[in-house]
């Protein structure tokens, strides 16, 4: 019961937090449950940080540059924009959050794709906004009818889709932004996996926000650093919510020196991307399971149960079974495209053979 | 001219972002402008960063642990409170911003009393929130009569306040908290150079919350922690609101061990009260200018023209003779109770000594 003096905006009782994945804290996890990079990042990013603290630390008592000034820089030469197309947040959250508050209220609704990145409802609800969802087929291509015919100031767009891992071309989202009367928000957080990527269209585009992010392919999960790419003017506006230092100098550190390794992350992301196809066609030809082509670093496959069944209790009896042997995977139960699928991050080729060996297992055991 | 394409809610347009302190990026600087710690952190944090680094940041390629609960743990023993009685932010900044998402709306006002910490105001405009400013006078006493006639949902003081340096006494404090009927947010990022604090308080008002940093007495304004201790209550509505990974993993390690080598803050805090006190004495006894007694890490002092006058040209004639000289303090020339003084962060004796120069200099150019 919220006791008298507690008077919180009346949506906030009814919140619920995002549910992130697991983060084990004890060793010994096949953790591929929430799309981390197999490998470490960077060389450079290390010596970066060591740098930074120097001897004692003595840089650490002083604040961060503000803007993120030089990452800017570094972001934008990356992609060839300019640093007033750029924002840094506190991970890409922070700027889809920005993005919320800037556009979403009651009165104005945030369109979304169902599925997707589940985070999206979480910051419209925490705006006390109107998340107008527009589904998915089976098929998963982009519904561009209906998302043309939304009202909406702000869409959010996941490409590569999440959970699902599946792309969408650029003529796609191009068809989008040419009829789309608001903001275009293509969050590219596995764009460095896919085979195209939206960036090209900013310079056509100044309704379009490209979201990125260092957790994926740049390894960097733990530093939290994201970035907007978009208009000056649509900067200008994440600029005056923005809290004026969310990055830490850590943070920027890291971020500066990973991006300026491109050459590392190619060799990294194409190990991923190997072990992927790999897998999902193992998965899809020798096991005959339905698994969407990824264009991300994870898969969205079907399990099927020893009489060939498919559904939520199916991939309920593989995810418990993994979760068991200290294989973690991730389960959405809770939608109808989702819920017979297991999401699967990809691993280092040793860590995807234990996951094989370990589906074995799951397969025999229901045999038995 | 916003494009049509562009549709912000309506206050965002109007808004403008805090305006942080100057953080100059060249060298050879008296940075006294900020309440930056002129000392180290504790050697702990280097220690503890670079366990964490290791020899190839291998770790940070997984996401931070989601509520930071270790260090929750941590914060709360050092408080002698249980760990449901903490959350922690992305520095306190990012706490306020979260209290005021819980608590205010353009139909619920937010209290806050002038002048006082700056970002206040700044983040009920994001909120398209009601700012209710309660003024002091001169005497910079707490107006406890009229913060009790509030009816806002939730109230900011900063104690010991900002730029002024006043503390207030836990018997002011707890007359507010006895009858004021909303949430009462005391921020405390200046406590540990203060007589006494509100921490005690939370066990008998649980419409308290004490917010604290990292960012001044512990040294590490680069990595940005601050926490909130408040009713398990109020800490899971701010959960509600928080984003899932706010605090990198670099950040709660490096505040874990901050905050479990008391000893040595307890060593640079007495220096740094030492050399105020010092400090503040010579501006009130030689220089005969009016100082505010100070319970945080900065003084705040009017200074005097060569003829004996103060007022806001005299007050801006120091700073931009002391910035022309590379010493940078801080001068807040838009409120009468502040526009005549200049707020100084407390640096090494050392800075403090070239300062003292830099005035005396100022002083003779103005008899030249």
């Amino acid at each position: 019961m919220t006791p008298e003096f507690l008077r919180p905006r009346p949506h906030v009782a009814g919140l619920h937090a995002y549910t992130p994945g697991l983060q084990p804290t004890e060793q010994g996890w096949v953790k591929l449950n929430t799309n981390e990079c197999p490998y470490p990042p960077s060389p450079a990013v290390a010596e970066a940080l060591r740098r930074e603290i120097g001897a004692d630390g003595a840089a650490l008592r002083l604040y961060p540059q503000p803007t993120s000034a030089r990452l800017r820089e570094v972001v934008a030469r990356a992609h060839g924009l300019q640093p007033g197309q750029v924002c840094i947040g506190n991970g890409s959250d922070d700027l889809l959050n920005l993005l919320v508050r800037v556009f979403c209220s009651p009165a104005a609704a945030a369109g979304l794709t169902v599925p997707s990145y589940s985070l999206y409802p979480v910051l419209v609800a925490i705006q006390d906004g109107a998340p107008e969802p527009i589904p998915f087929e089976r098929d998963l291509r982009l519904p561009v009818g209906r998302i043309l015919a939304s009202r909406a100031p702000v869409f959010f767009l996941t490409s590569p889709n999440a959970p699902t891992g599946v792309g969408f071309s650029r003529e796609e989202i191009e068809a989008v932004l040419r009829g789309y009367q608001g903001v275009l928000v293509v969050d590219e957080a596995y764009a460095p996996f896919a085979r195209e990527d939206a960036v090209g269209l900013l310079a056509r585009y100044p309704n379009l926000v490209v979201i990125r992010t260092l957790s994926k392919a740049h390894a960097l999960a733990g530093i939290r650093v994201g970035y907007a790419l978009a208009d000056p003017r649509v900067i200008d506006l994440l600029d005056r919510v923005r809290d004026s230092y969310n990055v830490s100098r850590l943070s920027q550190a890291a971020a500066i020196a990973a991006l300026e390794d491109p050459g590392y992350y190619a060799g990294i992301i194409a190990r991923i991307r190997g072990t992927r196809d790999r897998f999902s066609a193992d998965l899809r030809d020798r096991r005959g399971w339905f698994t969407y082509p990824s264009q991300a670093n994870f898969i969205f496959t079907e399990p099927r149960g020893a009489d060939g069944a498919t559904g939520l209790e199916v991939a309920r009896s593989a995810y418990d079974f993994l979760c068991g042997r200290k294989v973690l995977v991730r389960h959405f139960p809770s939608h109808a495209l989702t819920a017979s699928f297991l999401r699967i991050s990809v691993g280092t080729d040793g860590e995807m053979s234990t996951l094989s060996d370990t589906l074995n297992a799951w397969q025999s055991s229901l045999r038995a």
